[in-house]
């Protein structure tokens, strides 16, 4: 017995050399390391009771538990046929278990909803008990995952008393992944999915994606780019979509396509896409009829229309209602829902791209059929590293409005640079927009708490692709994560939820995890420093994003330039969005506008997003703007070495795989926060005709070497071969 | 202890339930699963002593001796310092280690040369030893390799007596890959080389890649497309290329790059790139010299010039020689080599394309530099399922000539398809070209033996990618091994290679060996037959080449259509080689050319090749011509359906992550080779006018239907994003 069990154990570390490759994610069911921890799991835990049904979705749970139970308690925990014993771990719901049934969960149950779950530490028949009841069966893996969770961030299971359900119902990841496999701004590699080999072969891979979907609470996934290829809606495709969907499905994520509005046109020979048109409108239902035929509970559609060159219903000089309407009218039988994108702007280049949405949208407020979202993303530009929030949320209360987040960081530094997004998206989610009064939130908004809305959702653009760490660093996984968790709860706090990823996915012990954590906590800011302070947005260089290009100018249009955003000249620098320049503010509900318009009250943060200010303004630390600058782009520099230094210390407490990983890492995004500090300087610095403050470090180069710079071949550019 | 070890257990079974992936390719030191085999490596290595030297080789080869005793003998064995004790593995070179100078090894030693070893049991002082002797730190790995083999093929230790040297010199991988990412016929996914992050990161897998190449032999790689990027040769590319010499510099695996001839003009600012223009001379001589500094053991050039649009010297009324001697004279002072590949064919489309590269090369005999190699692909035309080797071989006696083999499977399969190449190979290797009368080999060729070449050289354009799996697939595995051990020794059987490869890859299982060798042995007969039976070639679809396309016609130009080659008119079929067509066979030494030239003589696997035959011409088998076609397509169908069966015998025997893989790809090949079955004999149905034997499956579609399949977003066509 010993001698074979040396045996394994020499097997397996052999071959676990390699394992620490972040494959895993934050799904790590590795021993709990503290031994009087794990007694008490052990102790708490003597064997599972899922009660009736074997249906795939419990089964998926079984299997959950199987292996993390396994692996956390570092020895098998039986599957029991009754409840008889000490320690009882009793999942299911009321309608397959008597058990749950019997069990005093039903008030709690009924704010659980479709995919809550209660978990309750009790006492039955003097056998102390966990019970994981849900009213479905989602529910149930669900409240599996959260269980799992607290035993991954070392949590007593002594007296637990949870009741969780999601504030949105739709809660998607938004893949731009193009059929040839490549992925628009996508840093991780290529494409999840390998149309070529599909439905035939289904690898493991996609199990683990859906897996990890499911214990986030993610509930959908758009497969294809909104920027659209009508092939994906042919049967072929459409059996391939389908392959990919029953591998989701028992862990309840549903697949959505990108519908590229001219398909009837491009795969249904129609001379006409004019969403007016009977035949157009026939042939959207009978395509709907026909996807449902292979995906029995396809989502809907994700569309892009009239925008950076998509087709739309503008061109037949209808509205996006229209449109909207049309492909929401073709759905509706099957219980599907249109998503349909508030980001466009069409080929007049506008006095303000930020007010562009809000003009184009807000008049057509309460014209949508009733299963018709509107994704607009959080700010009004483009996933910058800071944005004022959207002035679209609170302005269409007759709409149900989605949330786009971007999870992939286009515009915060690639898969390299060290970004945790949840102050992003939680800076968004709190930003209050009064359009009720205080309290006004865009959470509310989104939620449809705000305005009664129960069609609700949250889409986050994919950083996943076929890395082996699946998102291109470990880090950038904290990011999915932290999307994923505020998608089922936007009250959670973004440290909470980056000190749960951090136990999860590295370790617990306490010196590791407040130092990754101040790092994570402290990074978002540190990207906004060194590329884009003090509402500065849209500085990088043209096309791929990747680098500094604050001197962009010329081309197709002005708004894809630098020089459009930043205004700057001898005077001073920002684009004046008040009534004397573009009056985007007017936007916002007034306490809010107010505030944007005033240069005293803007906050630093928003400065030169709404002003253009003058280089020797006095700033609120007693600098002129212009050292306030110079020193952001500093101290961006130094937040990051800062964090270099942060790791270094943690040296020995991870496995030198990922310590190694994050290490180099650091090192590019130093190097790289100095490139877009110096360019950025020294080209400013031509307009602001002052000295770089002496408490700055002096570029090594002059502005010509970093204009000179050409970087190609970045990741994330590729285009669709047709 | 024991409850500690148990949790161990129990935390690797879990987090090894996804392991089967295929990523450890042949390198697998698992437990070795016979009692008493285990027993008998245990009393026989009961230490290790690798003598004197701490080079990074020597590292290396201990790292790999580390990871492949302990896990093959489930327990740590020892480093020790002496000699003492029994069952001692000792490893070395004469000039740092006393005990294997003192061995009497000198003679062995004498002819393992530069990277080969010697293996033997002995005693020494009454003491069991094995000693694994070499004249380089190189050869130690080499051997060390070796011997892992032997105990991962389960063989006994007792009797060692093993002297192996490679007989060919340059042992390369070229690698199609483009600085994008994209792989130009690549199937398993994306490109290895992550330029975006080198040179800073260097994952595990840089390192497991050299590992892999370095057991079988391989010495060196082409990191880029022959379709070549000048970009590949500026100094940031070079850093990044330096980045992975280094990595894989213990491993003895030397980086070479593609040079594009237009390199001076695109990257050096010149205005031209004329050979013999002493601007461009000196600007090869500074690149070449630039390069050493970043890669002081750089491998050299390979060129693919004036071939399918690619720039050369004849744009500059300049020769083959004119333009690689450009390049030898600029790498000779570093010891550079330049392989100059002789797959060229102009703009003006030649009676016969399968004469062009004889007909360009062989005047060019004894002209070139004393380190350029012509790399000659197998057969004259281009990766055929089945050539008769290129009449090249032999017909350039002072001039070195590598062979080039395409280990990736553009016309067989691609990824899914299982088609074992060892066969294929040895096929070409062992074909006598008859030049310095019987027994004149294309391997002695190669080898230099028949010739009296000491500089020699073997190229597989690679078939790895960022797959998991490295190569698409488990199967496709085996065609690198293949390639790898052919290269190191072409003497090697290929059902040996295939034996040795599954009980490393798989298991030992004599049943589960027998039936999978079955399957390899026969699986590339059986593409042939589905695809271009009886000499047929050049029958896939345009341009991505996925499927069957005979019917492929006009386009720019005749000799990339399908009837250019096959020629098939009502009264017949083939391309007439002979005399009274385009007379190719006379590229052939005489007993070669007549037998080819016979049409009784001419091996029906060449027939088509070389004869235009009636439809109504009787073989060998006594069927008509159009018979035998339809009962080849039919016969190729019926393999893949063996495969299927042996697959299906052998469930249970191997993990199912990789039973299920190789099952549904088995099943994807199965339709697809019925799907070129199909299609190819209804098309040839149309110049036969003859009814498809009642023993052969009807098709389901008829041929219009086969001809309006449009194959979508295949893999390893993107071209490279200038």
């Amino acid at each position: 017995m010993r001698r074979s069990l040396i045996i394994l154990v020499l097997a397996s570390l052999a071959t676990s050399v390699r394992a620490e490759d972040g494959y895993e994610l934050w799904l790590r069911y590795h021993p709990v390391s503290d031994p009087a921890l794990l007694e008490h799991y052990r102790t708490a835990l003597s064997g599972v009771l899922i009660e009736g049904g074997y249906s795939p979705t419990l089964n998926a749970a079984r299997d959950e538990l199987r292996m993390g139970l396994g692996g956390l308690l570092a020895r098998e925990v039986p599957f029991v046929g009754k409840a008889g014993q000490d320690g009882i771990l009793v999942a299911g719901t009321p309608a397959t278990s008597a058990l749950i049934a019997g069990s005093d969960l039903s008030n709690d149950l009924k704010s659980a909803g479709d995919e809550g779950f209660v978990i309750r530490s009790i006492r039955a028949a003097a056998k102390r008990q966990i019970i994981i009841g849900a009213n479905t069966d989602v529910g149930v893996l669900h409240g599996v995952f959260h269980f799992l969770r607290l035993l991954q961030t070392h949590q007593r299971l002594d007296s637990l008393s949870i009741a969780e359900a999601p504030r949105i119902r739709h809660r998607l990841l938004n893949h731009w992944d193009n059929l040839d496999g490549t992925v628009e701004r996508g840093y991780a590699g290529f494409s999840l999915w390998d149309w070529h080999k599909l439905p035939d072969y289904l690898p493991r891979r996609y199990k683990d994606y859906a897996r990890a979907n499911a214990s986030i609470g993610i509930n959908g996934t758009v497969l294809t780019n909104v920027n659209a290829n009508a092939v994906s809606l042919t049967p072929e495709y459409l059996k391939k979509a389908a392959g990919l969907a029953a591998v989701f499905r028992p862990y309840a994520i549903r697949v959505y396509l990108t519908a590229r509005f001219s398909a009837p046109i491009e795969i249904g020979g129609l001379k006409t896409a004019d969403p007016l048109d009977p035949q157009v409108q026939g042939w959207w239902k009978q395509k709907a009829d026909e996807i449902y035929r292979y995906i029995p509970d396809f989502g809907g559609f994700l569309v892009k229309a009239n925008s950076e060159g998509q087709p739309g219903p503008q061109q037949y000089g209808r509205t996006h209602a229209d449109g909207a309407n049309l492909l929401g009218d073709a759905l509706a039988p099957h219980g599907g829902i249109v998503i349909w994108r508030a980001f466009v702007y069409d080929d007049k280049v506008p006095d303000d791209r930020a007010k562009q949405a809000y003009n184009e949208f807000k008049p057509l407020d309460e014209k949508f059929r009733s299963n018709v979202l509107i994704q607009v993303k959080n700010g009004p530009i483009d996933f910058q590293p800071r944005e004022p929030f959207h002035p679209l949320f609170g302005a269409m209360p007759g709409t149900p409005l989605m949330m786009e987040f971007q999870v992939t960081k286009e515009y915060l530094g690639f898969a390299t640079h060290l970004a945790y997004l949840g102050p992003l998206f939680k800076e968004a989610l709190d930003s209050d927009t009064f359009a009720k009064g205080a309290g006004s939130s865009v959470a509310r908004v989104i939620d449809g708490s705000l305005d009664g809305h129960t069609l609700t959702g949250i889409a986050g653009v994919a950083n996943i692709g076929s890395d082996r760490n699946w998102c291109g660093s470990v880090f950038a996984q904290a990011n999915w994560f932290a999307y994923g968790r505020l998608a089922w709860d936007h009250a959670l706090n973004s440290e909470a939820i980056a000190s749960e990823w951090i136990r999860m996915t590295f370790s617990n012990d306490p010196t590791f995890v407040r130092g990754v954590s101040s790092m994570m906590v402290a990074s978002r800011e540190a990207v906004v420093e060194y590329m884009t302070p003090l509402g500065l947005h849209h500085l990088m260089a043209r096309d791929h994003h990747h680098g500094p290009g604050p001197w962009v100018s010329g081309g197709p249009r002005s708004d894809w330039t630098s020089v459009y955003y930043h205004r700057a000249d001898e005077n001073g620098i920002g684009f004046d969005r008040t009534a004397t320049g573009s009056n985007a503010v007017a936007q916002y509900y007034p306490p809010v506008a107010d505030g944007f318009a005033s240069l005293e009250r803007c906050p630093d943060a928003y400065l030169l997003w709404f002003h253009h200010v003058g280089w020797n303004h006095k700033m609120r630390s007693g600098r002129t703007l212009w050292e306030e600058i110079c020193r952001h782009y500093q101290g961006g520099v130094e937040a990051v070495r800062r964090m270099q230094a942060t790791w270094q210390s943690l040296e020995g407490s991870i496995d030198s795989e990922r310590y190694e990983e994050t290490r180099v890492f650091l090192k590019i995004q130093e190097a790289e926060a100095r490139w877009w500090r110096d360019a950025c300087v020294l080209y400013f610095q031509t307009f602001s005709n002052k000295p770089i403050p002496k408490e700055c470090e002096q570029p090594d180069q002059g502005l010509d070497y970093y204009k000179s710079i050409v970087t190609r071949y970045v990741p994330g550019t590729a285009r669709p071969i047709r």
